[in-house]
């Protein structure tokens, strides 16, 4: 039986941490690394450098490698294709290291529930027979992250807010029924599929780590500024990962 | 100058916070603390709680009476003038306990980004003149909490989630553009005013605290499970809060 703790841990600053996390980082008997490859070497990083400060058990690290996403194709299928190989890839992990079960912890960018797939390819191994039970640390997300850095609450008073992805936003425009929108896995600018008119924009990059950047204003204003930011960052860093949120005027 | 830092203390269980909101409540010279009013003291006793177990410096903790909401009249109107009320209470703690400017702290349940109104209320302060500087902590906040709690992703893979309030969902019903809706601020039920055909929900009340209560199922059949738990937890502890993520099957 294999206890499998995933375990958020915010976006990349360590004062993100809860105490929660903390604690079962700790009670793991393993905590596995994914290598995500050269350009985003940044993010094992920070999860290498957690490690080192804040485990003070027995705990075991390991890194592996992280299957690749299969760019060609049909977005959906490359990612359940790329579920399927992490999936392979945990179970050889825990055979290997935990052969008569025991404690798996997994370091989770943010917070586990926002789009992120670790939940998903754990029910995959479940429903290839492992043995697991699945605990879950809430973490520090990076649309938290956004609001605290700029000040501001995600939603308008007593108004909705909707998440959603660049994606999305491009093939959708701007949702009805919501004067608050937060964007995230965006590849760049899917902002400017929406008339900017009235529309404010709270922009970051990097969030809780020391390449922090951030912009805000009306989105006619700042809007070309962000594209540009972004793509000089982008070049400067080798990586970018930004979030943002942006409201109409209420009406 | 005041420097005021809201910090987000997570939903009652003290694990939940992170290291640099410890950080900022000992940095403090002052924190206030806001009585409710008797039947939401758990509340209050949880803030107490976290000061006396994470302040380990000279950090001063002053309580104070909350003004009370109308419940007459127009909703957001009562709001903005119990949001009034507020600032003024806080300007004369600050005029009393700080009167050359320090570092004030105010612990704010849950994430200070969602449906909470401290960051307003500093807003109306510094419309009044006061020299006001605001950073603000994240925590992990009752959504994160109940996702936790029930080991579930917020969004379907790739897809949007709005968060809104009872009141919105009772008014406009389920939502356009989002398959995933959380609901916070819910006075009680308002998930019958959606067809349930179809729908999961996962719902969760005093969620990090021991009274802690979870039920997830078809919402056709646990509705009104959830309708008569909430009834009889609400008898038994004089108040209660809950939130729940109700899902469309994918079309
Ligand atoms: C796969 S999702 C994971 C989100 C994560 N679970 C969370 O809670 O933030 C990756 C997306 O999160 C956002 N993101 C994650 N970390 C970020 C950071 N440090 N700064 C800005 N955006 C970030 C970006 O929108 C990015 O495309
Ligand atoms: C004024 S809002 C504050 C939300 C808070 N800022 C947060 O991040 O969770 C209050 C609402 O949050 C939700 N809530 C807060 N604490 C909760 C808890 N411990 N368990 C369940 N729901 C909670 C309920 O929907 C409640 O009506």
């Amino acid at each position: 039986m294999i206890d499998l703790t995933l375990i958020g841990i915010g976006t990349g600053d360590a004062q993100q941490l809860t105490l929660a996390a903390i604690r079962a980082m700790n009670a793991a008997d393993l905590i596995l690394l994914p290598r995500k490859g050269e350009e985003k070497s940044d993010l094992i990083a920070v999860r290498r450098q957690i490690c080192a400060d804040m485990l003070t058990s027995a705990t075991k690290v390991v890194e592996f490698d992280l299957p690749v996403r299969r760019a060609q194709g049909d977005y959906l299928g490359a990612v359940k294709d790329w579920h399927d190989a992490i999936a392979a890839c945990w179970a050889a992990q825990i055979a290997h290291h935990l052969p008569d079960g025991g404690r798996l912890a997994l370091l989770v960018w943010g917070d586990p529930s926002l789009y992120d797939s670790t939940l998903r390819i754990a029910e995959r191994l479940r429903g290839q027979g492992m043995d697991l039970c699945v605990t879950v640390v809430p973490g520090i997300s990076s649309l938290q992250a956004l609001t605290a850095a700029h000040a501001i609450p995600l939603n308008a008073l007593a108004e909705p807010v909707i998440i959603t992805t660049g994606r999305q936003l491009r093939d959708h425009g701007w949702p009805v029924q919501a004067d608050s929108v937060a964007v995230m896995l965006d590849g760049g600018g899917a902002f400017q599929a929406v008339d900017p008119a009235g529309i404010t924009i709270w922009w970051g990059a990097y969030l809780g780590m020391v390449q922090q950047a951030l912009i805000a204003g009306p989105l006619s204003e700042v809007g070309p500024r962000i594209i540009a930011e972004r793509a000089a960052l982008r070049a400067r860093h080798g990586w970018i990962m930004d979030v943002y949120l942006m409201r109409k005027e209420a009406k």
